[in-house]
């Protein structure tokens, strides 16, 4: 089984193919895309001893050159640090402004890379390559590229779309539980925000997607990359619409902030904070307790943390306002009207407040 | 006099306001800019001291927040520790996606301010106010931003246009006779490469030019400007036509890298590698020779040097090597078929080398 989802962005619009054991076999739409050209691979120790030997494979016969760049492993490396070690590979191998960046590994690896791409000579092709669940239905999609800054996550970055993404779901098996369930956040949140049939899936098949079993993992990731698509073609540059995409990232990203990098993974943030906007719909009168309750299970079911930690929820109201999503100081929140639906405004701290006491500890 | 050009980008189109005096008088497409969000102002002391009270004045009554950024001056802090001060002030000043930048300086200031503001929370809108006439006829226009890396200039950057650019010629007349040759390198090359009559206009007004006479100094600013926004227009990424204004610069950016940057001024290392182009023109065949001893005479009345450092020839090669120009590691050149008409293609290295021969020491 192979998926194929177009993300319709005009001139930088490109596929994402989706199916098991892509990386081992001949892929002819990345060959085609290598053939004639400098190639780097852009990748951390972990995810090489796995997937790069394969890669590498495929490339090398038709590539003008190939080197790869091993960046360490983990959230506290997305700096300026790293993105410097690809522009010195890559300025010490003479690549020029035809050359091509694959980012093979999870989200950090993505941003990184695609970044690196977006502002090496002013921008070069990069192809995506996730390979854990989070970076497959998320990060891949969206042509969101970023590093850290101290003071705030992804606040230096790019829009810089791939030209290609190559999802292979045989790469999830190796991943420890914990970070798929943090994909599984995402994926609630694309039925919670989008689509009440797709949560209504995977609520049902919840243990074969903890489980990885390919064919349901195909369908699903194919739905997650399908509805974020629809999300970022409406909305390339997050004018609007796409905000919808950042339910329980304003919670989410006070508790990685708050924590510090790499303590909790990003979707297990996401999980919490996604309880608390339900929570935050429920006291403005958008969502009944029913839908809150059935979020929260589904959050549950995943493995996911359901409660963020247990600080006073001013820490919590200080770490939002440096959000990025905020205005002039005051956070927006995605908020549900119902499962399936979004909608963003502001919302009276007195609630916001409340909603955090409620799932924290 | 105050002369208006409009640079056709679709939804990133932006005007050019060009006169004298436009720093101290109330400028109101600034101001309604400026309305209501944070700005900030990032400059150099020698400038500040000249020019930010007034900007400040403008601009302050209007803003919802303003703060100032000062970096050292010149070249060798366009790094990414001057841009990181930059993130640092935005940050702490929590700045939102709505902020504004504003660029008050000569390119450097320019290229860093304008590349921050392209990668600040993935982009936010900017403002350039070019105080150098380098910076009034090139660097404001076309959307080119970037930092220096050790192995190579502008080798990290994006392509981000600005939404307003106010070129006061007024500013032109605290610079030291060095900078104004050096501007009017890049207004020859205009005239070389895209229009015999302005270049013509150049020879004649020279002396006016040199003195920095306003009526001849906004003239000759505006039609500059036309020329490269319509170049610019017709190839926004540098796709194609977008090359000929790289005409000298292959040359140029070998004499800056083998000096260090800051030794040579840009301007005077792109009119020693017009020189070199245009001999090399001759040596193709393209160009008479007439055309070649008519430019050099133009260049050395701008007061800039027509010869390269007397090095190897081998030296000068090695450094193109690294051009980003250059594709596959074989340099493209931009030869002139005649004066006012270029054209982009490869030349064989023993043309290159006697061309760079014949024109140094």
């Amino acid at each position: 089984m192979l998926r194929e989802i177009e993300v319709a962005l005009g001139d930088r619009s490109y596929p994402i193919l989706i199916g098991e054991g892509l990386l081992e076999s001949r892929c002819e739409p990345l060959r085609e895309l290598a053939e004639g050209r400098q190639v780097a691979i852009v990748t951390n120790p972990t995810v090489a001893a796995l997937y790069l030997g394969p890669l590498r494979a495929q490339v090398e016969t038709v590539a003008a050159g190939l080197i790869d760049v091993q960046l360490p492993d983990g959230e506290e490396y997305k700096t300026w640090e790293s993105l410097n070690r690809i522009f010195d590979a890559l300025l010490e191998a003479r690549f020029d402004r035809r050359s091509l960046v694959i980012a093979l590994g999870g989200g950090v690896i993505g941003d990184m890379a695609g970044f690196a791409a977006a502002v090496y000579q002013r921008g070069i092709d990069f192809v995506q390559v996730p390979t854990t669940l989070l970076a497959q239905v998320d990060s891949s999609v969206g042509g969101k590229t970023a590093v850290n800054h101290p003071a705030g996550k992804n606040m230096i970055g790019a829009f810089h779309q791939p030209r290609l993404v190559l999802a292979d779901v045989g790469s999830l098996r190796s991943l420890p539980p914990r970070e798929i369930a943090a994909g599984l956040a995402e994926m609630l949140k694309h039925g919670a925000i989008a689509d009440p049939a797709y949560l209504e899936s995977l609520e049902r098949d919840m243990a074969s997607l903890v489980a990885c079993e390919p064919a349901a993992m195909i369908a699903a990731v194919a739905r997650s990359c399908e509805i974020k698509s629809a999300v970022v073609a409406a909305d390339e540059r997050e004018g609007g619409l796409r905000a919808i995409l950042n339910f329980g990232h304003t919670f989410g990203h006070a508790i990685e902030a708050g924590l510090g990098y790499g303590q909790w993974l990003h979707g297990e943030a996401v999980g919490a904070g996604m309880v608390m906007a339900a929570e935050l719909s429920v006291r403005l009168d958008l969502l009944g307790a029913s839908g809150r309750d059935r979020l929260l299970a589904a959050i549950a079911a995943a493995g996911l943390p359901v409660a963020g930690p247990d600080w006073p929820v001013a820490r919590y109201l200080e770490l939002m306002q440096v959000d990025k999503k905020a205005e002039q100081g005051v956070p927006k929140f995605v908020l549900l009207e119902d499962l399936g639906r979004a909608v963003v405004r502001r919302a009276p701290e007195a609630e916001v407040a409340a909603s955090i006491a409620a799932h924290i500890g």
